[in-house]
Protein backbone atom coordinates (compact mmCIF):
# COMPACT_ATOMS: atom_id res chain seq x y z
CA UNK A 1 0.00 0.00 0.00
CA UNK A 2 1.35 3.24 -0.41
CA UNK A 3 1.75 5.86 2.42
CA UNK A 4 -1.06 6.36 3.98
CA UNK A 5 -2.10 10.33 5.30
CA UNK A 6 -5.25 10.25 6.63
CA UNK A 7 -8.44 8.13 7.65
CA UNK A 8 -11.95 8.34 6.76
CA UNK A 9 -14.38 6.38 8.28
CA UNK A 10 -17.62 5.46 7.61
CA UNK A 11 -20.12 5.90 10.24
CA UNK A 12 -23.11 3.24 10.75
CA UNK A 13 -21.67 -0.08 10.86
CA UNK A 14 -18.30 1.16 10.51
CA UNK A 15 -17.88 2.87 14.12
CA UNK A 16 -21.76 2.69 15.55
CA UNK A 17 -23.50 -0.38 16.48
CA UNK A 18 -26.69 0.44 14.18
CA UNK A 19 -28.65 -2.74 15.81
CA UNK A 20 -27.78 -1.04 19.34
CA UNK A 21 -31.65 0.18 18.14
CA UNK A 22 -32.75 -3.80 19.11
CA UNK A 23 -33.73 -2.53 22.28
CA UNK A 24 -35.99 -0.08 21.70
CA UNK A 25 -37.53 -2.24 19.30
CA UNK A 26 -38.08 -4.24 22.48
CA UNK A 27 -41.55 -2.15 22.88
CA UNK A 28 -43.26 -3.36 19.35
CA UNK A 29 -42.13 -6.01 18.98
CA UNK A 30 -40.91 -9.86 20.64
CA UNK A 31 -38.22 -9.60 17.54
CA UNK A 32 -36.48 -6.53 17.57
CA UNK A 33 -33.50 -8.41 15.69
CA UNK A 34 -36.36 -8.66 12.66
CA UNK A 35 -37.02 -4.78 12.79
CA UNK A 36 -33.68 -3.71 13.07
CA UNK A 37 -32.78 -5.80 10.30
CA UNK A 38 -35.00 -4.88 7.95
CA UNK A 39 -35.20 -1.05 8.80
CA UNK A 40 -31.28 -0.92 7.63
CA UNK A 41 -31.94 -2.86 4.73
CA UNK A 42 -35.00 -0.36 4.03
CA UNK A 43 -33.02 2.72 4.79
CA UNK A 44 -29.85 1.52 2.79
CA UNK A 45 -32.68 0.96 -0.17
CA UNK A 46 -34.28 4.41 -0.06
CA UNK A 47 -30.83 6.37 -0.03
CA UNK A 48 -30.27 4.47 -3.32
CA UNK A 49 -33.91 4.81 -4.42
CA UNK A 50 -33.82 8.49 -3.78
CA UNK A 51 -30.55 9.65 -4.91
CA UNK A 52 -31.39 7.53 -8.62
CA UNK A 53 -34.60 9.60 -8.63
CA UNK A 54 -32.64 12.61 -8.23
CA UNK A 55 -34.94 13.34 -5.29
CA UNK A 56 -32.63 14.16 -2.38
CA UNK A 57 -34.55 13.83 1.68
CA UNK A 58 -32.03 13.66 4.46
CA UNK A 59 -31.05 10.85 6.31
CA UNK A 60 -33.47 11.73 9.26
CA UNK A 61 -36.60 11.76 6.96
CA UNK A 62 -35.11 8.52 5.02
CA UNK A 63 -34.30 6.67 8.18
CA UNK A 64 -38.07 7.58 9.87
CA UNK A 65 -39.74 6.51 6.40
CA UNK A 66 -37.66 3.23 6.41
CA UNK A 67 -39.01 2.57 10.10
CA UNK A 68 -42.49 3.23 8.89
CA UNK A 69 -42.21 1.06 5.99
CA UNK A 70 -40.81 -1.39 8.11
CA UNK A 71 -43.58 -1.54 10.65
CA UNK A 72 -45.94 -1.76 8.24
CA UNK A 73 -44.25 -4.80 6.44
CA UNK A 74 -43.92 -6.52 9.76
CA UNK A 75 -47.60 -5.97 10.76
CA UNK A 76 -46.52 -4.49 14.03
CA UNK A 77 -48.21 -1.89 15.88
CA UNK A 78 -46.72 1.76 17.25
CA UNK A 79 -48.05 4.51 18.54
CA UNK A 80 -46.13 8.12 17.17
CA UNK A 81 -44.69 7.91 20.71
CA UNK A 82 -43.24 4.72 20.14
CA UNK A 83 -42.34 5.50 16.56
CA UNK A 84 -40.25 8.57 18.08
CA UNK A 85 -38.50 6.63 20.89
CA UNK A 86 -36.91 4.15 17.98
CA UNK A 87 -35.94 7.21 16.09
CA UNK A 88 -34.05 8.67 19.33
CA UNK A 89 -31.64 5.54 19.50
CA UNK A 90 -30.46 6.79 16.59
CA UNK A 91 -28.77 9.73 17.98
CA UNK A 92 -27.42 8.05 20.83
CA UNK A 93 -26.05 4.67 19.60
CA UNK A 94 -22.81 2.61 20.78
CA UNK A 95 -19.74 2.16 19.29
CA UNK A 96 -18.09 -1.10 18.43
CA UNK A 97 -15.90 -1.62 21.80
CA UNK A 98 -12.48 -1.43 19.94
CA UNK A 99 -13.19 1.89 18.30
CA UNK A 100 -11.59 4.50 20.81
CA UNK A 101 -8.59 2.93 21.07
CA UNK A 102 -7.95 1.79 17.47
CA UNK A 103 -9.05 5.90 16.83
CA UNK A 104 -6.40 6.86 19.32
CA UNK A 105 -3.89 4.29 17.79
CA UNK A 106 -3.90 6.72 14.41
CA UNK A 107 -3.53 10.20 16.38
CA UNK A 108 -1.40 12.49 14.40
CA UNK A 109 -2.85 12.08 10.78
CA UNK A 110 -6.21 13.57 10.36
CA UNK A 111 -9.37 10.86 10.85
CA UNK A 112 -12.65 11.83 9.26
CA UNK A 113 -15.82 10.24 9.46
CA UNK A 114 -17.93 10.59 5.26
CA UNK A 115 -21.14 9.37 6.33
CA UNK A 116 -24.99 9.07 5.11
CA UNK A 117 -25.96 10.72 8.09
CA UNK A 118 -27.31 14.26 8.39
CA UNK A 119 -25.42 16.33 10.42
CA UNK A 120 -27.34 16.63 13.12
CA UNK A 121 -27.61 12.56 13.74
CA UNK A 122 -23.33 12.56 13.14
CA UNK A 123 -23.04 14.82 15.97
CA UNK A 124 -25.32 13.53 18.36
CA UNK A 125 -23.73 10.14 17.79
CA UNK A 126 -20.09 11.25 17.96
CA UNK A 127 -20.73 12.75 21.17
CA UNK A 128 -23.24 10.22 22.90
CA UNK A 129 -20.20 7.47 21.48
CA UNK A 130 -17.60 9.64 23.30
CA UNK A 131 -15.84 10.21 19.97
CA UNK A 132 -15.36 13.60 19.71
CA UNK A 133 -11.99 14.19 20.39
CA UNK A 134 -10.70 11.21 18.07
CA UNK A 135 -12.43 12.57 15.03
CA UNK A 136 -10.87 15.86 13.21
CA UNK A 137 -13.81 15.99 10.89
CA UNK A 138 -16.66 14.43 10.54
CA UNK A 139 -18.65 15.25 6.99
CA UNK A 140 -21.91 14.38 5.90
CA UNK A 141 -23.58 13.68 2.34
CA UNK A 142 -25.78 16.59 2.85
CA UNK A 143 -23.16 18.98 1.55
CA UNK A 144 -23.83 17.33 -1.90
CA UNK A 145 -27.53 16.25 -1.24
CA UNK A 146 -27.20 12.74 -2.52
CA UNK A 147 -25.85 9.18 -0.87
CA UNK A 148 -23.08 6.58 -1.40
CA UNK A 149 -21.90 5.32 -3.59
CA UNK A 150 -22.27 8.14 -5.93
CA UNK A 151 -18.79 9.56 -6.39
CA UNK A 152 -19.67 13.20 -5.73
CA UNK A 153 -19.89 11.89 -1.99
CA UNK A 154 -16.54 10.17 -2.32
CA UNK A 155 -14.96 13.23 -3.26
CA UNK A 156 -15.48 14.97 0.28
CA UNK A 157 -12.96 12.58 1.63
CA UNK A 158 -10.41 14.38 0.00
CA UNK A 159 -11.69 17.87 -0.53
CA UNK A 160 -11.63 18.28 3.35
CA UNK A 161 -9.01 16.61 4.36
CA UNK A 162 -6.70 18.73 1.20
CA UNK A 163 -5.33 14.93 0.53
CA UNK A 164 -5.39 13.13 -2.83
CA UNK A 165 -8.02 9.90 -2.51
CA UNK A 166 -5.09 7.62 -3.39
CA UNK A 167 -3.43 8.56 -0.33
CA UNK A 168 -6.23 8.22 2.42
CA UNK A 169 -7.15 4.72 3.73
CA UNK A 170 -10.90 4.37 3.83
CA UNK A 171 -12.76 2.15 6.20
CA UNK A 172 -16.41 0.54 6.39
CA UNK A 173 -17.83 -2.62 7.54
CA UNK A 174 -20.20 -2.06 4.49
CA UNK A 175 -18.87 -4.42 1.36
CA UNK A 176 -21.19 -2.22 -1.33
CA UNK A 177 -19.71 1.35 0.53
CA UNK A 178 -15.89 -0.39 0.47
CA UNK A 179 -16.59 -1.12 -3.37
CA UNK A 180 -17.77 2.52 -3.89
CA UNK A 181 -14.58 4.29 -2.00
CA UNK A 182 -12.21 1.65 -4.47
CA UNK A 183 -13.77 2.41 -7.58
CA UNK A 184 -13.02 6.11 -6.78
CA UNK A 185 -9.73 5.80 -5.86
CA UNK A 186 -8.83 5.39 -2.20
CA UNK A 187 -7.25 3.21 -0.49
CA UNK A 188 -10.07 0.63 1.14
CA UNK A 189 -9.48 -1.24 3.98
CA UNK A 190 -12.89 -3.49 4.74
CA UNK A 191 -13.55 -4.06 8.31
CA UNK A 192 -15.87 -7.35 8.06
CA UNK A 193 -17.37 -7.58 11.19
CA UNK A 194 -19.75 -10.06 10.09
CA UNK A 195 -17.49 -12.95 7.89
CA UNK A 196 -19.63 -11.96 4.62
CA UNK A 197 -18.79 -12.70 1.46
CA UNK A 198 -17.56 -10.05 -0.82
CA UNK A 199 -20.05 -8.23 -2.98
CA UNK A 200 -19.54 -8.75 -6.74
CA UNK A 201 -19.25 -5.46 -7.97
CA UNK A 202 -16.20 -5.36 -9.57
CA UNK A 203 -13.87 -3.74 -6.94
CA UNK A 204 -12.42 -5.45 -4.06
CA UNK A 205 -10.42 -4.07 -0.69
CA UNK A 206 -6.94 -3.43 -0.66
CA UNK A 207 -7.17 -4.76 2.79
CA UNK A 208 -9.81 -7.01 5.25
CA UNK A 209 -10.04 -6.59 8.78
CA UNK A 210 -12.22 -8.34 11.90
CA UNK A 211 -12.39 -4.71 13.92
CA UNK A 212 -10.54 -1.16 13.02
CA UNK A 213 -7.68 -2.06 16.50
CA UNK A 214 -5.99 -3.78 12.83
CA UNK A 215 -5.32 -0.78 10.60
CA UNK A 216 -2.27 0.15 9.33
CA UNK A 217 -0.68 3.14 10.98
CA UNK B 1 -57.48 9.87 -14.39
CA UNK B 2 -55.96 11.47 -18.01
CA UNK B 3 -57.24 9.54 -21.28
CA UNK B 4 -54.78 6.46 -21.68
CA UNK B 5 -52.76 6.26 -25.12
CA UNK B 6 -50.16 3.49 -24.37
CA UNK B 7 -49.45 1.38 -21.99
CA UNK B 8 -45.41 0.66 -20.70
CA UNK B 9 -44.74 -2.96 -18.48
CA UNK B 10 -42.31 -3.32 -15.94
CA UNK B 11 -41.29 -6.60 -17.02
CA UNK B 12 -39.92 -8.55 -14.11
CA UNK B 13 -42.19 -9.35 -11.31
CA UNK B 14 -44.88 -8.04 -13.30
CA UNK B 15 -45.52 -9.79 -16.38
CA UNK B 16 -43.07 -12.43 -15.35
CA UNK B 17 -42.71 -14.50 -12.35
CA UNK B 18 -39.15 -14.18 -11.58
CA UNK B 19 -39.48 -16.74 -8.50
CA UNK B 20 -40.08 -19.48 -10.97
CA UNK B 21 -36.32 -19.75 -10.73
CA UNK B 22 -36.90 -21.74 -7.62
CA UNK B 23 -37.54 -25.07 -9.19
CA UNK B 24 -33.81 -24.60 -10.62
CA UNK B 25 -32.72 -23.66 -7.71
CA UNK B 26 -33.58 -27.10 -5.87
CA UNK B 27 -30.74 -28.57 -7.35
CA UNK B 28 -27.94 -26.77 -4.97
CA UNK B 29 -30.39 -26.25 -2.23
CA UNK B 30 -33.10 -27.59 0.04
CA UNK B 31 -34.95 -24.24 0.49
CA UNK B 32 -35.15 -22.62 -3.33
CA UNK B 33 -37.57 -19.71 -1.88
CA UNK B 34 -35.02 -17.97 0.06
CA UNK B 35 -32.58 -18.59 -2.34
CA UNK B 36 -34.69 -17.24 -4.42
CA UNK B 37 -35.27 -14.16 -2.75
CA UNK B 38 -32.45 -13.01 -1.63
CA UNK B 39 -30.96 -13.22 -5.39
CA UNK B 40 -33.36 -10.98 -6.55
CA UNK B 41 -32.54 -8.57 -3.85
CA UNK B 42 -29.50 -8.37 -4.31
CA UNK B 43 -29.61 -8.18 -7.94
CA UNK B 44 -31.50 -4.58 -7.56
CA UNK B 45 -28.90 -3.82 -5.20
CA UNK B 46 -26.30 -4.33 -7.90
CA UNK B 47 -28.52 -1.93 -10.22
CA UNK B 48 -28.59 0.37 -7.79
CA UNK B 49 -25.46 0.56 -6.58
CA UNK B 50 -23.40 0.10 -10.20
CA UNK B 51 -25.93 3.37 -11.61
CA UNK B 52 -24.80 5.17 -8.71
CA UNK B 53 -21.36 4.51 -9.25
CA UNK B 54 -21.61 5.10 -12.90
CA UNK B 55 -20.51 0.99 -13.49
CA UNK B 56 -23.13 -0.26 -15.74
CA UNK B 57 -22.86 -3.68 -16.34
CA UNK B 58 -25.48 -5.75 -18.62
CA UNK B 59 -28.53 -7.07 -16.23
CA UNK B 60 -27.44 -10.32 -17.23
CA UNK B 61 -23.63 -9.54 -16.00
CA UNK B 62 -25.40 -7.95 -12.73
CA UNK B 63 -27.83 -11.26 -12.02
CA UNK B 64 -24.98 -13.31 -12.25
CA UNK B 65 -23.01 -11.75 -9.85
CA UNK B 66 -25.83 -11.55 -7.70
CA UNK B 67 -26.26 -15.10 -8.29
CA UNK B 68 -22.93 -16.04 -7.11
CA UNK B 69 -22.69 -13.77 -3.76
CA UNK B 70 -26.05 -15.30 -3.23
CA UNK B 71 -24.60 -18.67 -3.07
CA UNK B 72 -21.77 -17.62 -1.07
CA UNK B 73 -23.91 -15.51 1.62
CA UNK B 74 -25.72 -18.92 2.24
CA UNK B 75 -23.04 -21.19 2.57
CA UNK B 76 -24.05 -23.19 -0.68
CA UNK B 77 -21.65 -25.30 -3.13
CA UNK B 78 -22.56 -24.99 -6.82
CA UNK B 79 -20.88 -26.14 -10.10
CA UNK B 80 -20.55 -23.89 -13.30
CA UNK B 81 -22.82 -25.81 -14.32
CA UNK B 82 -24.92 -25.34 -11.78
CA UNK B 83 -24.84 -21.60 -12.43
CA UNK B 84 -25.30 -21.60 -15.78
CA UNK B 85 -28.53 -23.67 -15.06
CA UNK B 86 -29.75 -20.91 -12.65
CA UNK B 87 -28.80 -18.33 -15.01
CA UNK B 88 -30.27 -19.85 -17.77
CA UNK B 89 -33.80 -20.06 -16.05
CA UNK B 90 -34.04 -16.38 -16.74
CA UNK B 91 -34.16 -17.00 -20.36
CA UNK B 92 -37.55 -19.03 -19.96
CA UNK B 93 -39.47 -17.15 -17.35
CA UNK B 94 -43.11 -17.85 -16.53
CA UNK B 95 -45.81 -15.04 -17.06
CA UNK B 96 -48.28 -14.41 -14.51
CA UNK B 97 -51.39 -16.54 -15.37
CA UNK B 98 -53.98 -13.38 -16.46
CA UNK B 99 -50.78 -11.71 -18.66
CA UNK B 100 -51.51 -13.02 -21.42
CA UNK B 101 -55.85 -12.45 -21.52
CA UNK B 102 -54.59 -9.05 -19.93
CA UNK B 103 -52.50 -7.88 -22.55
CA UNK B 104 -55.11 -9.00 -25.26
CA UNK B 105 -57.68 -6.89 -23.50
CA UNK B 106 -55.77 -3.73 -24.06
CA UNK B 107 -54.74 -4.29 -27.66
CA UNK B 108 -55.70 -0.73 -29.68
CA UNK B 109 -53.20 0.94 -28.34
CA UNK B 110 -49.53 0.56 -28.13
CA UNK B 111 -48.40 -1.95 -25.32
CA UNK B 112 -44.72 -1.71 -24.57
CA UNK B 113 -42.00 -3.27 -22.14
CA UNK B 114 -39.64 -1.40 -20.10
CA UNK B 115 -37.45 -3.38 -18.31
CA UNK B 116 -34.24 -3.38 -16.72
CA UNK B 117 -33.14 -6.83 -18.58
CA UNK B 118 -30.34 -6.87 -20.91
CA UNK B 119 -31.86 -7.24 -24.62
CA UNK B 120 -31.04 -10.51 -25.15
CA UNK B 121 -32.40 -11.24 -21.69
CA UNK B 122 -36.01 -9.44 -23.05
CA UNK B 123 -36.08 -11.66 -25.97
CA UNK B 124 -36.02 -14.83 -24.44
CA UNK B 125 -38.63 -14.01 -21.98
CA UNK B 126 -41.23 -12.21 -23.88
CA UNK B 127 -40.67 -15.71 -27.01
CA UNK B 128 -40.56 -18.28 -23.99
CA UNK B 129 -44.13 -16.62 -22.41
CA UNK B 130 -45.35 -16.70 -25.46
CA UNK B 131 -46.42 -12.71 -25.48
CA UNK B 132 -44.21 -11.50 -28.44
CA UNK B 133 -47.61 -10.77 -30.73
CA UNK B 134 -48.98 -8.78 -27.32
CA UNK B 135 -46.18 -6.01 -27.12
CA UNK B 136 -45.28 -3.62 -30.13
CA UNK B 137 -42.49 -2.60 -28.00
CA UNK B 138 -39.81 -4.17 -26.09
CA UNK B 139 -37.34 -1.09 -24.85
CA UNK B 140 -33.98 -2.35 -21.86
CA UNK B 141 -32.66 0.70 -19.93
CA UNK B 142 -29.35 -0.98 -21.64
CA UNK B 143 -29.85 1.95 -24.60
CA UNK B 144 -29.20 4.26 -21.09
CA UNK B 145 -26.81 1.94 -19.63
CA UNK B 146 -28.06 3.00 -15.80
CA UNK B 147 -31.16 1.14 -14.12
CA UNK B 148 -34.26 2.29 -12.98
CA UNK B 149 -35.11 4.14 -11.08
CA UNK B 150 -33.10 6.95 -13.17
CA UNK B 151 -35.68 9.32 -14.64
CA UNK B 152 -33.14 8.68 -17.99
CA UNK B 153 -34.84 5.20 -18.36
CA UNK B 154 -38.27 6.45 -17.72
CA UNK B 155 -37.66 8.49 -20.69
CA UNK B 156 -37.62 5.86 -22.59
CA UNK B 157 -41.19 5.22 -22.85
CA UNK B 158 -42.74 8.59 -23.75
CA UNK B 159 -39.92 8.89 -26.68
CA UNK B 160 -40.06 5.25 -28.19
CA UNK B 161 -43.81 5.33 -27.64
CA UNK B 162 -43.98 8.95 -29.00
CA UNK B 163 -46.45 9.87 -26.41
CA UNK B 164 -46.20 12.01 -23.33
CA UNK B 165 -45.55 10.53 -19.97
CA UNK B 166 -49.08 12.12 -18.81
CA UNK B 167 -50.32 10.08 -20.96
CA UNK B 168 -49.16 6.56 -20.98
CA UNK B 169 -50.11 4.35 -18.19
CA UNK B 170 -46.71 2.73 -16.65
CA UNK B 171 -47.56 -0.47 -14.66
CA UNK B 172 -45.30 -1.94 -12.14
CA UNK B 173 -45.29 -4.49 -9.51
CA UNK B 174 -42.31 -3.09 -7.74
CA UNK B 175 -42.98 -0.33 -5.43
CA UNK B 176 -39.92 1.55 -5.70
CA UNK B 177 -40.64 1.48 -9.70
CA UNK B 178 -44.18 2.91 -9.22
CA UNK B 179 -42.28 5.43 -7.48
CA UNK B 180 -39.91 5.98 -9.77
CA UNK B 181 -42.30 6.71 -12.54
CA UNK B 182 -44.34 8.58 -10.83
CA UNK B 183 -41.81 10.65 -10.11
CA UNK B 184 -40.91 11.33 -14.02
CA UNK B 185 -44.63 11.91 -14.86
CA UNK B 186 -46.41 9.06 -16.02
CA UNK B 187 -49.55 7.41 -14.70
CA UNK B 188 -49.11 5.13 -12.32
CA UNK B 189 -50.68 1.30 -11.71
CA UNK B 190 -49.36 -0.17 -8.76
CA UNK B 191 -50.02 -4.22 -9.75
CA UNK B 192 -49.82 -5.33 -5.74
CA UNK B 193 -49.65 -9.41 -6.18
CA UNK B 194 -48.01 -9.58 -2.91
CA UNK B 195 -50.32 -7.18 -0.78
CA UNK B 196 -47.45 -5.28 0.07
CA UNK B 197 -47.82 -2.05 2.16
CA UNK B 198 -46.31 1.53 -0.16
CA UNK B 199 -42.84 2.40 -0.39
CA UNK B 200 -42.44 5.39 1.84
CA UNK B 201 -40.62 7.29 -0.77
CA UNK B 202 -43.36 10.49 -1.29
CA UNK B 203 -44.86 9.27 -4.06
CA UNK B 204 -47.76 6.81 -4.63
CA UNK B 205 -49.66 5.38 -7.34
CA UNK B 206 -52.61 6.60 -8.97
CA UNK B 207 -53.97 3.28 -8.86
CA UNK B 208 -53.75 -0.30 -7.39
CA UNK B 209 -54.64 -3.47 -8.68
CA UNK B 210 -54.34 -7.03 -7.59
CA UNK B 211 -53.76 -8.34 -11.38
CA UNK B 212 -53.46 -6.99 -15.08
CA UNK B 213 -56.81 -8.35 -15.83
CA UNK B 214 -58.15 -5.26 -13.29
CA UNK B 215 -56.01 -1.95 -15.66
CA UNK B 216 -58.81 0.46 -17.19
CA UNK B 217 -58.88 0.42 -21.21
Amino acid sequence: MTAIRGYVFDAYGTLFDVHSVVEAGRAITSDPATLSIMWRQKQLEYTWLRSLMGRYADFWLVTEAALRYTIGRLGLVASEDEVRRLMDAYLSLACFPEVTTALARLAGRPRAVLSNGAPSMLAAAVRSSGLTTSLEHVISVDRVKTYKPSPLVYALGPEVLGVAAGELLFVSSNGWDVAGAKAFGYQVAWCNRTSAPQEELGVGADLVVDALDQLPR
